[in-house]
């Protein structure tokens, strides 16, 4: 008896047994799972960061040759700015972490790193403050050529530090949009269209550059400038392109299980392909229309595709992926000549690309995930767009009526390079 | 009886499970594999992604400042039609997928991803995108002043639907060459030669630019043409070089255990050996022959390094890499001498780098890989290029009688730049 | 008795099995770490590569547009020169590695490549290399527009072959500097106060660029060379910058265990904010003292902060880091004002950046790890420094007083493009 219930005993701990050691020899361990969320947050952070210098290189090939300096130092400023500050208090609004205080407690956050917490809390700020750089460059493009470079670095900071981070904490962070549904995987619209409403917020009070327009209404033209690089900006654009495997593919947060890993992948492919088809598409569309092929339609057709496809990169199709990326790239183009329309100078193409096909792929989740509605797509578009809007708008205006915002017409005359930097941009000539 | 029977068993189980736990705590578990995989498959495809725009910036400083513009909207448009087409039928052609049929069947791949089967379908066909995007880039360059933008689209549709997929079946689907024994690792032949004897077939049917040559026969001279800006050129060949680390490295096609990852590795050092011996080689060649140290036979003896290397970047010891690379090197800096006695005009170098140093790199793998031959090694190159050769020459006969191929004279005269796309590629003078 | 005996010893077994079970399923098995770890080196290798494509943009942009040509074969030929001569000597002079003698012996290593020496030997090989064609970079800026090309060529073999391998092997070989308690966890001595050192020795010996200063002693005025491309220089930076992540991330040398992926993404983290500081104070420091937002001294503000941090980029809390980080380009920009009252032409900033910053960043690793004293980093930092500045000055010498160092004064006024390499670096103008 005392045999037979110790040998059943036994028995039963060796099937136990078998099935463990069986589920340790086909599956991923904790500590696997740690070091590969981690790790990806790492990459993905990393390729997301190469998204500056894609700005960069865009923004400083499509503004003429007066303010490619400028560019500069406003890009690699902002990128250290915005960091800083997300990581000062932006981080902690987002997430709505209080122990320690809103304020810098990184070292509250790391401690916190277990295995089985799944990662470490470095490799998600990481990650997250990628975005936020994002965001702000999104802005930087839009307002060049006038804007002064300090009232320029104070915007970002609220921006990094307020705007970006409380309409990020109310779907990312937990808040009142993820509980109502609202479904943004990689940012569409918190990363893409918060920055491109911001960016016309500051278009709208800052005004068009000197010259850019001639006559009023409707029968206002638009002057063309001359962008200083196009090859630069085809860089550019091949960076963000990158970037984007990054921002997209590693918004599954987490590679340690098949499922993930198989979902970046699926990611990176209709990513990939929502770009391409927005790239044909801006060059068909400027074929068929103009009858010379744009190239900057081309590529900014790319970064909307790219832009399109983010609110929902997993569940469609590679067929829908690619309708939506050329139907993005569509919405760009002729939301550039409306903007244009209006007298509206966004100097890169910012608000189309990045607000308008981002609210276009906002709203089409729904096409392939039915965990929302079209309903619940709109409300959240609207209260980002909305805030981020009104903020940004309001702060231009103090920035405005305080320090001021809008260099001198001599300092226009001369260029922002001359006037801002102090260093001229190019001496190829010379 | 019955108890020593089931003791007997238990010890049995026992020894079992003790080597069935030490094994899963020393080897990779399936899943890590699959995860290991589908992420070696994701970062290649994205280093390999890197190369699109180091051919697009390579080939943006080569040609002259009139031509930057369309180079530009040629390599982002290529990038994303290749890319397209490749998903609708060249993946499926190259591996002879038929369930489904052989167009655009993704969603019937990525519903075979198992952990069983090693790796996600979505990271292979990201991987192998990027191939065919590489083969497609090398023409554009070759062609690059006097090529109709649109006939070129036209032309990587062919190419990334049929000609390359059709030959990358041969090896890489398991196809005739496959089973004959020939070896090309990451495609020295499949994808470097195939795609500069369509380069070749390209600038035969269009004739040199317009002022290129003066005289005929052996009284021909070659007119430099100054190269638009010699940085981008070699941002461009430093992003190729990275992009190789993808492109060879990961072609080991599994990262999931010991021998694996030391394989990826290996074939890292062999990869950069051979890139940095044929630079060297190009140095030293033109200091030697022309008295100055020709920065872009440098930029070309990389490329032609890692070319050559790509047919076989693992068996090789490191001195071997570098006896390949630096003889690779050399092949491209007389290959380019011979085309331009013969009055062929290749903008960039692309078939002196890519179709000759790739067909040496596939004939030596003899030499530390005896799985193959050089026979077999010969008749893969020849039935390759001759394949890729003569349909390419059809193609673009075909587009020269019906659409036209050609810009007119006067096209040229203006440059592409403004004649198809419509955009000066650089305002930096003003 | 039997029974009894034989169940309890089976009892004792399913108890070591139920542990090593579990412990199968929580950590990652030796396979896995070796996997891991050769991947952490191969994805820092490929992102401290991009360090040389940065070094080769940022010099590029600063350069006068006379030598853009020459910075560019500079660079190429350096990053192959000094990875084939750290294959054939430093590397094994580094580490001491007697099997099969000092000269090449790969083949050596690679069989070494077992589960339990935790990485494949290839990978270590790969990821040190890229290092030490960073450290020859930062003397490439220093000296440009006089230097023949030739002769840096053959310092290059010599900075690679010996002076680098040998201060190396104190600290990371194992020897001297090591075993008395030096800390420098990346580089910022072992690199980048190596690099500058001999920088330093190269500008002494080759003297300023005829034009640069007017005046002599107090008296002295330095004349102001255009930089050719600010968003090469700006391009340059961020891939600088991206390069650290893996410089300083992976010089944590694992990744397979919680606690290593940790501090990778903690260095990260403290990379980035060190990197973000030292822009914000280059922009603030000339804001303050010059009246213009100086962008160059943004783009080298963000190097001396990521050089500053890397002796110690895993124990400061985040708001050390940015402390440090922002001292690093404040000492920075007194240093190349300091450099100019001396007369020394240092083009690019190489000497303040790398060496200063990163003399710096090593005397404070005791602020926050206490396992070194001042003392020792300072004897580290006066070693090292001194090691490479006496060497390189005497191959500096002896260079000037047999081949020649310093082009002609014709070859000056024409440029070393026309000079040397024989390739104008833009034709945009025509």
């Amino acid at each position: 008896m005392f045999n037979l219930k110790s040998i059943t005993l036994l028995t039963f701990s060796v099937i136990t047994l078998t099935c463990s050691a069986a589920f340790a020899d086909t599956t991923m361990s904790k500590e696997g799972q740690y070091i590969f969320n981690s790790l990806a947050f790492y990459i993905g952070g990393v390729l997301v960061a190469f998204m500056a210098a894609g700005f960069c290189m865009l923004e400083s090939g499509l503004v003429t040759n007066k303010s490619v300096s400028t560019i500069a130092a406003k890009n690699i400023g902002k990128f250290a700015i915005a960091s800083i500050v997300f990581f000062l208090v932006g981080y902690n609004l987002a997430y709505g972490i209080p122990e320690g205080g809103y304020i810098g407690n990184f070292s509250v956050w790391n401690e916190g790193s277990k295995i089985d917490t799944g990662y470490s809390d470095s490799s998600d700020w990481f990650f997250q403050t990628m975005f936020v750089c994002a965001t702000v460059s999104i802005v930087s493009g839009a307002v060049a050529e006038r804007i002064k470079i300090w009232p320029f670095f104070v915007f970002a900071v609220i921006m990094a530090g307020f705007i970006y981070p409380v309409s990020m904490g109310w779907q990312w962070g937990g808040g009142w949009l993820s509980t109502s549904g609202f479904s943004d995987f990689a940012g569409s619209t918190l990363v893409h269209a918060c920055g491109g409403a911001a960016a016309l917020a500051g278009i709208i009070v800052l005004g068009a550059r000197t010259g850019r327009f001639t006559g009023t209404g409707s029968k206002r033209v638009m002057v063309p400038f001359a962008a200083s690089s196009i090859p630069l900006t085809t860089l550019g654009t091949f960076l963000l392109w990158f970037g984007w495997f990054g921002f997209n593919g590693f918004s599954q947060l987490a590679m340690g299980t098949f499922d993930d890993v198989t979902a970046i992948t699926t990611i990176a492919v209709n990513t990939h392909l929502a770009g391409a088809a927005g790239t044909v598409a801006g060059a068909a569309i400027t074929r068929i229309i103009g009858g010379k092929t744009d190239v900057i339609m081309m590529l900014n057709g790319a970064l909307a595709g790219l832009v399109a496809i983010t609110a929902e990169p997993l569940t469609p199709s590679p067929m829908l992926a690619m309708l939506i990326g050329s139907i993005g790239a569509i919405i760009m183009y002729f939301g550039t000549k409306m903007l244009e329309g209006f007298g509206l100078d966004d100097v890169v193409g910012a608000i189309p690309v990045h607000m308008f096909a981002g609210i276009f792929g906002t709203l089409v989740v729904p096409l392939s995930n039915s965990d929302t509605s079209f309903g619940t797509q709109f409300i959240g578009v609207i209260s980002v767009c909305a805030f981020s809007f009104v903020l940004s708008f309001g702060v231009f205006k103090i920035l405005k009526e305080t320090i001021g915002l809008r260099i001198s017409k001599e300092a226009e005359r001369l260029g922002t390079d001359k006037a801002e930097v102090g260093v001229v941009a190019y001496s190829i000539r010379d």
